[in-house]
């Protein structure tokens, strides 16, 4: 069945976060290992955001658990940025990979696309004014006020455009992300993105499972599923 | 200040409800008024919110109210249409407004450019699709669960892109629409649509306060606020 939706993980699926951090952090202290910087900001992303999937916090929008998050890294690193926002909308300024804004139109002549992530409607709002991401409308974390991969996000998403899960495919690099998907009904889409975490990544090199699709980028996806 | 948003009210100011769906209710039954149909579907929807809005009933989707008024008006007509559900989907195939896909793509440039509707996510979705309306993303009524002009339905649309309500401007042929915007703390702009109840309308042909921005049309708008 061909999905009537589509949405997507976005850091790492659509954009190269991982470089675009490093570029922002790099601007601000040229001295430190600004790519060292990115990646221990993104490993304290899913302990913050566990606190309040296990119900031990409140839901508390990813900018602010990415701000919590910065003032614990810069401790660590020993700087303190002039400007802690600035620095923080690092997030709203990643750099989409190249086949994502041609490929998103392309998905968009024949489906609803949107956002299935964790970051906010405000986050994803203004990522896709800077990567020119062409969305229907803005799905996922706040939706649900909650985090994926709780299977209530993918659901609460389904919802918001009154479609069954099983009319949605949620398009993601992660095979994680995938695995919570279908386990929640929806149809499932590999794009791998083997350089998301550098020259050296070792994982999600290969769909683990038999997704409902597979393609190397979205182009090539809108032609599998809609050519 | 010039506003970091726009959000907008769709039924009447982006969209011409009335013409459109009396275009569908004439398809599908050609023997009765299709323009008295439309404005009698029309004239329940106010009743229909107050119930939710005065705290009797729990929060519905537009989509739903519109299939609960349906059903009541073509029982006052005494029809009964072969598909509810294809009717009902009259609401997502309303034609903007010569100016509005043009003058929403032009305002798109400056800021974040919303609907700020009583419709649903999923209607204000379709519609868009349907009429090319270049939105960034879907605010309103789901993001509140409650409806115009309840004032949490405004805050809650600017929360949701982590603005202060001055910071955004609700864009509204209605004056009622803008008093409770204002009411809220928003910035007001005010564009008339003076055949939206068709030929002999008596009411929002002007504004009736000093809003901030008056302009006749979405491309005059776009002139004032950043020309």
């Amino acid at each position: 069945m061909t999905p009537q939706a589509l949405i997507f993980d976005v850091f790492g699926t659509c954009t190269d976060w991982r470089s675009s951090v490093a570029r922002e952090v790099a601007a601000v202290w040229p001295e430190i290992d600004a790519t060292a910087f990115a990646d221990a900001w993104r490993g304290e992303y899913q302990p913050a955001m566990e606190r309040i999937r296990a119900g031990n916090r409140g839901y508390v929008a990813l900018d602010d658990l990415h701000m919590e998050n910065l003032e614990r890294v810069a401790e660590r690193f020993g700087v303190t940025p002039p400007d802690w926002r600035a620095l923080n909308a690092a997030w709203e300024k990643l750099d989409p990979w190249p086949d994502v804004a041609e490929g998103l139109a392309a998905l968009k002549r024949h489906a609803i696309i949107a956002p299935c992530s964790n970051g906010s409607i405000a986050l994803m709002t203004r990522l896709a004014k800077y990567g020119g991401l062409p969305w229907d409308c803005i799905l996922g974390a706040d939706i649900a006020r909650d985090y994926k991969p709780k299977h209530g996000v993918y659901l609460a998403s389904a919802a918001a455009l009154r479609l069954e899960p099983g009319q949605v495919m949620m398009v993601a690099a992660h095979n994680d992300d995938l695995h919570a998907a279908r386990a929640a009904g929806l149809q499932t889409a590999f794009v791998p993105r083997p350089t998301e975490h550098g020259p050296g990544q070792s994982k999600d090199l290969e769909p683990d499972s038999d997704w409902d699709a597979v393609a190397p980028e979205f182009n090539a996806l809108a032609e599998r599923l809609y050519g």
